[in-house]
């Protein structure tokens, strides 16, 4: 069954986690570019994270050709060896999904992200040619449905739609924008009432914020479709970092960003009140974005267990609600086998020189991508180190 | 070249990192049992969670073999399926160990760790039983070099020692201690001269406490060791959970094991500063346990580059001090491509309602594991509830 | 000069700290009730309080006359002596301030507060005699100005103003409400506006919550007032303490209320942004409420010598920004003697097993406290301890 | 009855708390010289904070002469009138004492302090005759008692017990330090030892440490004295403010000293738990240094009331463990008037940016003041500036 028979029938569909998080830890993706050469150069590590991620309960894997645009991976030149073409990435990426997808009950969904084309002012046609070359794979590789994911301005979107409809399979569409709105202070209604008529079926945010801000954004998504009498599936595959406080670009602007982000991960019990509010808010596309784990995935499906009526594969290594722990040697450990423990502990950081929350970086008027790829070039190291010496 | 011969040699010998923790997070073992049976069930798991640690610089493999004595597989026995014995579950993680260490240049450890047997008071005899029933696997796989890891109890290690030494492969042991000693108080310094008598080569601490803890636990080895004039050479394979604070029993008695421990986990900066006093410290054999993922090692690594005169595969996925932000678009961002500000953030933990420490729990006087282990019949539900309660 | 003069002539006014904390942390009021019965009990230590504020730079003296209405203090009667009439409480209140203010350049207003009338549905005619009760001895000691203050009903603001405005004198009127408005919901600018039309001259926030979110009130009033094209000054005075995340009914809420708000206590570097900031936003007339001691005021008139012109009296006692540490032996303790230390610095809380924000009590629904004093009777201790199960 | 006679019978006796802050608060002591010519410019300010700890619960008033000796004095002379000679300073601090002592039953003590010439390694004789200097006042004005308090160095501190022991009256002495001893090592038990030695019939600490560190410190001066087999009461006057990790010289080189300590002063339940602490290990003379308000030697009175068989005179206007809050409109502040609720809390910082601990400034190698004072005319404007960047 497709994607929409399966909502159409009320099934909760469980998305998988965030692949160049995972992999930059594993030691096969370079944080700062994010390209995902590895379905080439190491598919037996790419193969094994959709694995995990099928075992934990995820009901679509979605190809793993994040920032794999052409302009985006020659643009990122210098390390990626000549041989790994566009086509090549893209299509090694719909292999391993499909192969690993047909162990289990899950359908393979082809994505396409925000490009430099467009944040370097390509024209539209330019921009279009970057997301059909990537279309032109998943057509031949027969992927399921669609994803249009992490785009910052409303406008790339929904070309990006445009193109995946082309298809004629499903589409979902989702920003990576909070409650503010996308880069040129488009409100999170009206992004998705767009996306809609662009024809997406399934719309949401992923990435950038973590799950209490991401469900606020997609409440205002779900009230704009409403007001305008579009109907549409909601989904949302936020971080699993906490980032209060972070700004309208969201974690990128948080000084931890990418290289100490580790005290905000969430646990699994932060993610079973996640899953638990996504689907009181009537989201039935449940994922997870950078920071997902195999086991924070879990989380989603043991959570809502009692609705779906089945757990997941690897819940065989999980005690719902550390119930594991009861035979600990330990009375006080196994005082911990229970659901009240969990939920309300506060856990502490074992970080008592570190505050809770960190003030964003980033110029006094936040400026949208797009500008700040012009004024790039211009900005030389002294700029640099007169801001870096402001921002402390 | 053997182990020894590498460390006479003055190389730097680099471990793994924690597998039940890692491999709990991607779905294939269980907290609470903690046990490897992964090795015959999921071999694929296994297999990759080794190359990692490889490609990120281990020059050690180590079996997945913890926990899988004879009388502990036995105990978790309800959920382990009976064809799962003692000699298929460590002959596998030989197997997978060997083939992904001839991958790259890592020797094979063969690794036994404590026993239920000696918690519930069975005599030498029965514990070294099941201690030989292992060594056994290991000789007829031959594998490099013998590890004893993970004891809380000096008389318990000193047996394992005395077993592994009968294969006459070199034998390295280290234990769950910290400054306070193991569970009888007998002082680090004392437990590392026993071990070396018993016929320890390397000796050290693993998990329980964090890279700062351990130190200064392997501190006092080493002037233990130096105070009765002998030789050994220095291990460390500390957690990647930062717990100060945490009592005589380490992270186990922390209110947030196992399930909570996110907001502790140490960034890839903190393990360079880990490595880089390991180092200072004359400990040669560094590497890791709980907590510890692929991208940790290779900070080791990293690290102690200059010392050792490359870099692990991995790095070609990482540049060193976040480098591989220097071509991000903002500027802010860019502006974090320097050793200096990753040497000096202190990072926030996106938790404004939750604490930095927390008090360990446990009885007023804290009781060694084994009279934990006698009581445990005795401790009624009731009075599980009034601990808990008091706890608080 | 009078009040309005000097507001005329674009002077910064400065008012004084808040009464009722300080003398409890003396030992001269009970928290709880909060009366001002001291006044007559122990003239000497309101006295020296008054003086205090004075060295600090108040250019007004408020009697201490908070909460000195005939009805709360008959219905806190339990603990005030026979004799402690309203009447008298007030008049010595009067005598006090006037007495302090003649020992410098001070002008004396007269104060009243919201009533338990008001709270227990009495009607109009009734809470307006209880305010008039006080004015008529404010009128007796010939106050200089007079200012209702700490209401969260703008009902009974009015009713206060009305009653105020009969003695022909210049009257402010603050109220103790965040950005949400009062207890009705009406909005910060239409109470500015409606305080206005009723007579007051002055008008603004005071008490319930910290700087920051005082000051976005007062934002809020200013934008109503300008949008209603009426012309008033504007007035805060905040609380010394930080209360992110407190809700409605501000600072009450905060389980720390009122015995254990010493970590969020402000700095004096604080006071010194706030009162920057308040100036910025066009607040001519600056003071504080609970939790300011002398010294933070004189923070404010510190921060504010350059557009005054001048330094209070305690200024003699107070190095700027630290430099009266320039002398001390250790060169690390003279090196605190600069601006950019004391402003850049993030103090700690010595309490790692703290948080940093808590979770403001109430219910689900916060009720306002006239809807709360009426149910107060039904409220059981069963119910009172089945709600403080939940709130934990 | 004088102070022995008190503490032979048995009784607990409560000391007063910390002037220097206090008064710095209220605008009359400059922080840095931290001098005490307030007992000239303005006795009203002092006279008013000694009857507030009288009224707490006081048995001593100290007289305020905290940092009087003539070449302290002198050496702040830039600041200090001409006129205030040391003796005028020493004899209105002891008139106004005495006065406020006869309003109820308290005794009066003159105190000396450690002195510049000592660290400017001025001899014995030249030492001496400051402390007899202000002796000379404190019999002249007839003191109860004598306390020399606030040293470093035991040496001098001993020289200060001599000088006073001259007099006939009984002396206590306590020093600042930490369970690390003097600033040349020597051990708080040898201090306690050559203290009685030289005269103190009561011993202790003051200043520098929160009550726990000042209490790991009077415990270990009781050992000393136990194993020396000597007799002697034991006295504490911590600082009220929590100093978690502070090094050698307590929170002088904490980066917040003096101006940024608010978010570490302890509430009054701190202050009743170490009252508790210090009375079960036996110290009878119960008091507090900086940060010490009147409410806090209230909580001290309040804690050992069933002890001491009364309550202070300002506990009139303090109910019990909260229990004034019984009569709150709110049914959740109401739910605070409980012992246990207090007990318990955590109390949040408001403070989500800033950290729960800090780094004690200062150099690698901790030196004596003594060092510090000969190396201060050396040490330039660019080294401090070099320091202040290493130490950030």
């Amino acid at each position: 069954q497709g994607i929409l028979e399966r909502l159409d029938a009320g099934e909760i569909v469980i998305g998988d986690g965030g692949f160049v998080f995972a992999l930059e830890k594993r030691g096969y993706v370079k944080a700062g570019p994010w390209t995902p050469e590895a379905t080439v150069e190491h598919p037996e590590a790419v193969r094994q994270l959709h694995r995990e991620f099928l075992r934990a309960g995820s009901n679509v894997l979605q190809t793993f050709t994040f920032y794999a645009s052409e302009d985006k991976l020659e643009n990122r030149g210098n390390y990626v060896a000549e041989k790994l073409t566009c086509q090549k990435v893209n299509e090694a990426a719909c292999d391993i999904a499909r192969e690993v997808a047909t162990e289990g009950d899950a359908l393979v969904a082809g994505g396409v992200s925000q490009t430099p084309s467009y944040l370097s002012c390509k024209d539209k046609t330019e921009v279009k040619a970057a997301f059909r070359k990537q279309l032109e794979v998943f057509m031949k590789k027969n992927v399921d449905f669609l994803i249009a994911e992490y785009f910052e301005h409303l406008e790339e979107a929904i070309w990006a739609v445009e193109v995946l409809k082309e298809s004629g399979k499903p589409v979902a569409a989702t920003m990576c924008i909070g409650p503010e709105g996308d880069m040129h202070g488009i409100s999170p209604g009206q992004c998705a009432v767009e996306l809609v008529k662009a024809g997406a079926s399934i719309v949401g945010v992923n990435c950038h914020f973590d799950p209490d801000i991401s469900l606020e954004t997609v409440k205002l998504m779900k009230e704009g479709l409403q007001a305008a009498k579009l109907k549409a599936y909601l989904m949302v595959q936020p971080l699993a970092f906490h980032t209060p406080g972070c700004g309208k670009q969201g974690f990128i602007d948080l000084p931890e960003f990418p290289f100490a982000l580790e005290p905000r991960i969430l646990t699994r019990w932060d993610i079973q009140k996640y899953a638990r509010k996504a689907y009181d808010l009537g989201v039935h596309y449940i994922g997870g974005c950078c920071g997902f784990e195999p086991y924070h995935v879990r989380a989603i499906a043991e959570e809502l267990a009692p609705e779906r009526g089945f757990l997941p594969e690897a819940s065989e290594k999980h005690g719902s609600w550390g119930n594991s722990l009861s035979m600990h040697t330990k009375p006080w450990v196994r005082a911990r086998a229970r659901k009240e423990y969990w939920e309300n502990l506060k856990p502490a950081s074992g970080r008592p020189y570190c505050p809770s929350m960190s003030k964003p970086d980033g110029w006094g008027v936040t400026k949208g991508s797009k500008e700040l790829m012009q004024q790039k070039e211009a900005t030389t190291e002294q700029q640099l180190k007169d801001l870096f010496q402001k921002q402390k």
